[in-house]
């Protein structure tokens, strides 16, 4: 075991000790008043009850997979598989076991003071996101160091790599049914609330008659925090394991290989310190800006870990390295890493100003809801088509910028960099749903009205953060699916290239990629298709789980009028298991979709064209899902946030305040935007990488012989 | 001049007879009483007025582009992009003239029967279509006649295709400006006047007392009618051209050539009589079934077509032909047409199944409407992201089919077959805005309540067959987009094997448009991009044009109390004014961004990268735009029309019916839909082409040597 993995185990331990210190820490902390206790308890029952249902369900699909995973690969290959999911699964569950309980305790802390309110929820948002950047840093790297030095694989064998791709696999499959399960759960239980409660019955957001309060402050720590998490463990591991891939196939047989396998994890561990450190620098200055915060311990980290990863990157990689006709040393990997931090700058600045309350497109939005609701949402799509543009471009600067300097391997090398930083941004989402249950919980267990005030602050600052997150998030899987893509390419020809006699890929040669080969164009459309078809599927599907909820407190309130004047409390605990069912059996099929359609489509075309235009079309389609699944998900997440907040700018008195017909429309945008930016849009992320994931188990399979 | 070009001719010819033929007829119909004719003359006055300005407008535009390709290309094409401008503006104008007067005839022959109503309504259309149809085919005829028998160049000459190529981008300008600029007008006056009408002031739609009514029936004309036939004409035009400068490549010097480039001509030529002898065919039977009258003539048409595309292929390729290594016959090429045609029909189907209002999508939105307006743009948006798969499905089954049938000449040849059918689909949309119009005005002269039964009969139909007609002229445009993909590969293929030494195309070589070259990642991602933000531009023009109706809708009201009492009729005039300047003046850089954008990045990456990358990641851009502009296009149109209807299901009774919660619900989504359906979904058609004729015409200006 080489002393960069020692110390790569080493930082990926690191991140799991912070997030047992922190977690400690936070429970010592007051948990308030029995009321506040009470409701706590409930939301941590649902979130548990909700998330066991979750991963049985999961389980069951996983355990099929793990064995036609064994069958088909090896035993290596469905050991990585479930090492990936459980670590996923597990990240998730304990930044939900962490979330839950700091919740009620960042209401108490609010009720102190602002600053200890922040300080709460981002310690808490800080311990999930250095649980997913440590236990996937310590999946791939311990895996590995198992595989290399345990059982005396070479790092470039088929064993190693399949292995290592299997356990992207894993965490794939977690993260899909996470993100849209969680997804539909948490905004089943929002937009279903609000219909029965604000619009029909007429009481506010968050009233404890409501019996659908409880499922969505559930629904926050479910979808926003646990289902955030897998999405993001399964980004980080994935890409890391590309990048090692691409590597693998790279440098085989130089002396520079084994380095150019551990850079990744290098850089990943270095920047898990650099950003522990940054959670130290998130304070609430005089200024008492809670934004400038957090800003300041993300550029700290920003800027730590400009100088970490040009440490690593000229300590692995002294000398001049050759891929093919193009040569590059560890500056210019340096400098892919900058680009990586630069298009990480860039997303975050685009996001914030298309969904900031300061700036012309939210304002815009709010302005057209002075005309009525039909304005607010043609207004909004405007704004959610518009705010693909400016993320595209960075995304496209960064790939040529990074494809000069060291070629494909720059723009893993920037990708692997932008993800490093996983970690606190993060720690910047899962604070989000922390101080939305605080100020519910404040509102419920009603706590004085300043103690709102300053968890609406944090909130405020939260619903900014997660629309940051989820462009970073999206622009990341974009960046890392083209990785994917290209492991996709770069397998086929070493396999194409190695084919023994009799074999699958015996006499298949190059296979061309080519736009001019119609079958390409099928590949391109057919997968162009699959984030729109997705999309549809699980916005219906929120719609029917709002459905359920609304039928659910409907029924409560009918049969039990003692509930409207506050003299019995509605039973929560009915509507929180309604809603489990239903987000359960809603997000079986659309996680399919993606695992089934690359295989199915492979098969079809190998039937009509033959095995190198089926090859040509699957990667064809890899690249469709890619391309319309980065403009799908960026704007729906962009709009919602917009929608969002044009809400919140009139709530704060502008353009007729609240209770006015403009705050109606608002209302109605921000319904509009919940399934967009909670459920559609981060969904299609891991949708986009498990197309991909799922073609380069499809060539392993092929490898092997086992189907022809 | 041969024969077939003779008769092509002829039939082109027989086209615009039967336009002046039932214009004649038609003007000869009873125009009502005098209050009729005064509404009918200011929607007329209007119309014209609009179409006037925006034909300066881009008369403007269009002559610096004539010189820009006069002095880069030569005087030949400039004169070819004179013709394909002034034509389509010709087919859009005369379309209009026709429609604006037969809006007050069908009211009138509504008062006399439903019968006679839809005879006047689908004549009127039936004129449009057959111009759109007639006038593209002679242009592009004549023009190849004048440049071969009459100036004696050889048909597959530089001089003769880019003559062609220039052609269809002048249809292409003139389409672009006509849908967007038209789109705008239209959906401002409508969204307009429906916010300052039906909500703020609680006047009914079509109230005269509203100063936007006369807009808004004068917008059904510019944008519905003028717009498509606009679009179409392009559509027409620029396949007919790029399949003639296929066959031009791949039958270069052989024997069948001039069959070849004469196909497609011929082809139209004989669906244009076809389509004809359909127009008898509709007629109201017993069951007094709209929809069914319109498609028993669609159905002759159909299967006449079916039975003259066989005669045309088996009798222009009577033998066997090669292109590269595959062969195909006569036979080959009619099975494609056929299955251009059943493209054409599964896109009606499909069309009608999510836009119907028997069908599971409306119904779920109508439905959806019964919990709120944010419950309706929620499943509205679903349905709308859902309806892109089984029409994508359709055309990846078509080009399969085509291209093992006969190559990539065999998907050309079936987007052709599809497009022959355009005289025919026009007719069936430039019906839907007379009828709306002769609505508009029954209930504007106050005509008895059953006249206004009828013309909301010929209405509801007019929604589908709009809906319908879109995703027809969306498919086509793909398939057109796909042929024109070739045409450019193809282009730059003979440009690098044919360069003089010293020219711009010298040492080249063969450009790989492969998805393993980052450039190709980077145009696919660039093109990718530009319907969303193309979308988000037009979007947001339709917001400003509509504010701007309803603040002059507002200074009337207010300066004028007699307006709403009835006494003082309000400025109509003003109005249109307004709108006409508004939608002018948004028109403009949305339109210019497909045209400046392919030039930009080719001469931006070739920079960076060099000539080959450029030329790849140019061709990846031109993918890019057709893959995601497909799915954006049709889900705008078909949520568009399936909000339209479930409002409609709604007023028919339906969950609750006229005036309910779920009818306000219903109107928002509608508001929704209209920029969605008219302006930016339709306008992403001309687009996708634009950019692909731009990029033909820079290969034709580089070669030329002019630019190095």
């Amino acid at each position: 075991m080489s002393l960069t993995l020692t110390l790569v185990i080493i930082a990926g331990l690191l991140a799991v000790l912070y997030g047992a210190v922190q977690s400690a820490a936070l429970l010592r902390a007051s948990p308030g008043n029995a009321r506040m206790q009470e409701i706590a308890a409930a939301i941590q029952e649902g979130a548990q009850a909700y998330l066991r249902r979750q991963y049985t369900t999961i389980a069951i699909v996983g355990v099929v997979i793990l064995i036609i995973v064994a069958l088909l690969i090896g035993p290596l290959a469905a050991l990585g598989f479930a090492i990936g999911a459980v670590l996923s699964g597990l990240a998730g569950f304990l930044g939900m076991l962490i979330s839950v309980r700091a919740n009620v305790r960042t209401a108490q802390a609010a009720s102190e003071g602002l600053e200890k309110g922040l300080s709460m929820a981002f310690r808490s948002g800080a311990v999930t996101g250095m649980l997913v950047a440590g236990l996937a840093l310590l999946g791939v790297s311990v895996y590995f160091t198992i595989l290399t030095s345990g059982l005396g694989y070479d790092p470039t064998s088929r064993d190693v790599v399949d292995s290592l791709v299997a356990l992207g696999f894993g965490a794939s499959l977690i993260s899909i049914f996470a993100r849209l399960g969680g997804g539909i759960f948490t905004k089943g239980a929002d937009v279903g609330g609000d219909m029965v409660g604000k619009v029909e019955a007429g009481i506010p957001e968050d009233d404890p008659r409501n019996a659908a309060t409880i499922a969505d402050n559930v629904g926050d720590n479910v979808g926003d925090c646990a289902g955030m998490a897998a999405d993001l463990f399964e980004t980080y591991a994935v890409t890391t394991v590309a990048t090692m891939v691409l590597a693998a196939i790279f440098f085989r047989g130089t002396d520079v290989v084994g380095n150019m396998m551990l850079l990744p994890l290098a850089i990943c561990g270095v920047c898990i310190l650099t950003s522990i450190i940054g959670t130290f620098f998130v304070r609430l200055g005089k200024s008492r800006n809670i934004m400038g915060a957090l800003y300041q311990g993300l550029i700290v980290t920003g800027v730590l870990s400009i100088g970490a990863i040009w440490w690593v990157t000229n300590r692995m990689v002294p000398g001049v390295v050759t891929v093919g006709n193009r040569t590059f040393d560890g500056m210019n990997l340096f400098w892919c890493g900058v680009a990586g931090l630069a298009v990480t700058a860039a997303i975050v600045v685009i996001t914030e100003f298309y969904t900031g309350t300061g700036y012309r497109p939210v304002k815009s939005v709010a302005k057209a809801s002075v005309s009525g609701h039909g304005t607010n949402v043609i207004q909004g799509l405007a704004m959610s088509l518009e705010s693909t543009a400016l993320p595209a471009l960075t995304i496209i600067i960064g790939i040529i910028v990074t494809y000069n300097l060291a070629g494909l391997f720059g723009i893993a090398i920037a990708t692997t960099s932008m993800l490093s930083l996983a970690g606190f941004i993060v720690a910047l989402d899962a604070f989000g749903p922390v101080t939305d249950n605080a100020g519910g919980i404040a509102e419920m267990a009603g706590l004085p009205a300043e103690v709102r005030v300053s968890t609406d602050a944090l909130d405020a600052v939260g619903n900014t953060t997660k629309a940051v997150t989820k462009g970073y998030a999206i622009g990341s899987a974009g960046l890392g699916a083209l990785v994917l893509f290209a492991a996709y390419t770069e397998d086929l020809k070493y396999f194409a290239a190695n084919a023994t006699p009799g074999s699958f890929f015996d006499g298949l040669g190059a296979v061309a990629f080519d736009l001019s080969n119609p079958y390409v164009v099928v590949g391109l459309l057919f997968g162009g298709g699959l984030p729109f078809l997705f999309g549809g599927l699980s916005m219906t599907a929120v719609g029917r789980a709002a459905e359920a909820v609304v039928a659910e407190v409907r029924r409560q309130f009918r049969e039990n009028p003692g509930i409207m004047t506050g003299e019995v409390k509605p039973e929560y605990g009915r509507a929180v298991d309604i809603l489990t069912r239903a987000a359960i059996r809603e997000m079986i099929v659309p996680s399919l979709l993606p695992v089934v359609s690359p295989v199915l489509l492979f098969f079809v075309i190998k039937a009509i064209a033959g095995k190198s235009d089926a090859f040509a079309c699957l990667g064809a389609m890899l690249m469709g899902v890619i391309v319309t699944g980065l403009f799908v998900a960026i704007s729906m997440t962009s709009g919602g946030g917009a929608w969002d907040n044009a809400k919140k700018l009139i709530e704060e008195g502008h353009f007729g305040g609240k209770g006015s017909d403009a705050h109606k429309a608002a209302v109605t945008g921000d319904t509009v935007g919940d399934p967009y930016k909670d459920t559609a849009g981060p969904a299609v992320n891991p949708m986009i990488k498990i197309t991909n994931i799922v073609a380069l188990l499809l060539l392993a399979v092929l490898a092997r012989g086992v189907i022809h």
